[in-house]
């Protein structure tokens, strides 16, 4: 038993899997499944299925006044009304600040002034290759919301003490949006700073993950 | 734009979607795919794809001197190896608590006297129903692993201030990970306590969510 050294991939070959072949066995709407047949470390065959995702944003959108918006949407395969920071999916193509500044002003009205790259997280990496942006915004301005045709979601709003109270007493479980918290936590503590920049056309191809 | 309620679903049926069919689009070997038609609010019909899960457990294993045990898994979606505290899938029927205590004996070696649940997180609430409990572990003694035919993976131990600037460098992403960090500063800054139980028999059966 030894110390875990995340620092390099070099030492990791023992643990590799290489893929053998690949298909897609769903192409739905939404979901990408794949099953691929890979080779284990051991030499074995095995089968790995999981979802493509095409990556997504979440926000953080902090009001002047220190609270934050959030959303309460109901979560289909949860069956029920979840409280979540924003977030959705990079469109083809598109920079994730860029879709981070859409999503935000499409679901809640909101344009922001300055926005900071926190970090990136992979909800489920047994079996999605989804990772989300996660995006601070300041400086917001309250505007009107353009919902897609068939999207329901209320806006509001709530403080950091609040919704860790939530997650304590279990009442809010969205990992991304937990992770968030994590984010806000860390940084109101002055542990983990964040870099603002102004949202321009220079640079909202910057981007702190991809 | 006014404070958002969690607490109660009474006020959410203006967001609520409600099944017209069911159908199952993929079976794998671990994946189960659901493509449902529902009702929206507005009366439009929509289809919800989505993965059903049997639910998971994740441990956050407490050394005696405060560090922690995690584990370096190869995660093919992610096409690398990543850093994680140990977690695996419920088996059918089975308790979370026995399922924690199976998952880490058998990954880690470790056994555990004490146990303390801390929450569930919802990790893909887009696309799966999978809920993940969060449950800390103490009283830890070492043992042999018993890892299935096909699964590798390295165990080590690391501390939380190691694990935080692993989160802030952007090199330690998986979520239930994070969310683990998430309860473990939290407990350790007194504002999140948690309830330790010895492991019997008798309270095997205990859960904080199901």
């Amino acid at each position: 038993m030894s110390a875990v050294s995340t620092e390099s991939n070099a030492g990791d070959d023992h643990l590799r899997e290489t893929l053998l072949e690949s298909r897609q066995v769903y192409q739905g709407h939404f979901l990408d499944v794949r099953c691929d047949q890979v080779r284990l470390p051991g030499g074995a065959v095995a089968q790995r299925e999981y979802i493509r995702h095409p990556g997504a944003v979440m926000i953080v959108p902090l009001l002047d006044d220190g609270s934050v918006v959030v959303e309460r949407q109901f979560r289909y395969p949860m069956n029920r009304v979840m409280t979540e920071f924003p977030a959705g999916k990079l469109d083809p193509g598109e920079p994730p600040l860029w879709c981070a500044a859409r999503e935000l002003r499409e679901e809640t009205g909101y344009s922001a002034s300055d926005w900071a790259y926190a970090g990136i997280l992979h909800n489920a990496i047994a079996y999605s290759n989804e990772g989300i942006e996660v995006w601070f915004a300041r400086g917001l301005r309250a505007g009107v919301r353009e919902l897609d045709s068939g999207e329901f979601l209320d806006v509001g709003t709530s403080t950091l003490e609040v919704l860790e109270e939530q997650v304590r007493s279990g009442e809010l479980t969205d990992a991304k949006t937990l992770i968030g918290l994590l984010w806000l936590r860390q940084w109101r503590d002055g542990r983990w700073p964040l870099v603002w920049q102004a949202l321009t056309e220079q640079n909202v191809n910057l981007t702190g993950a991809r």
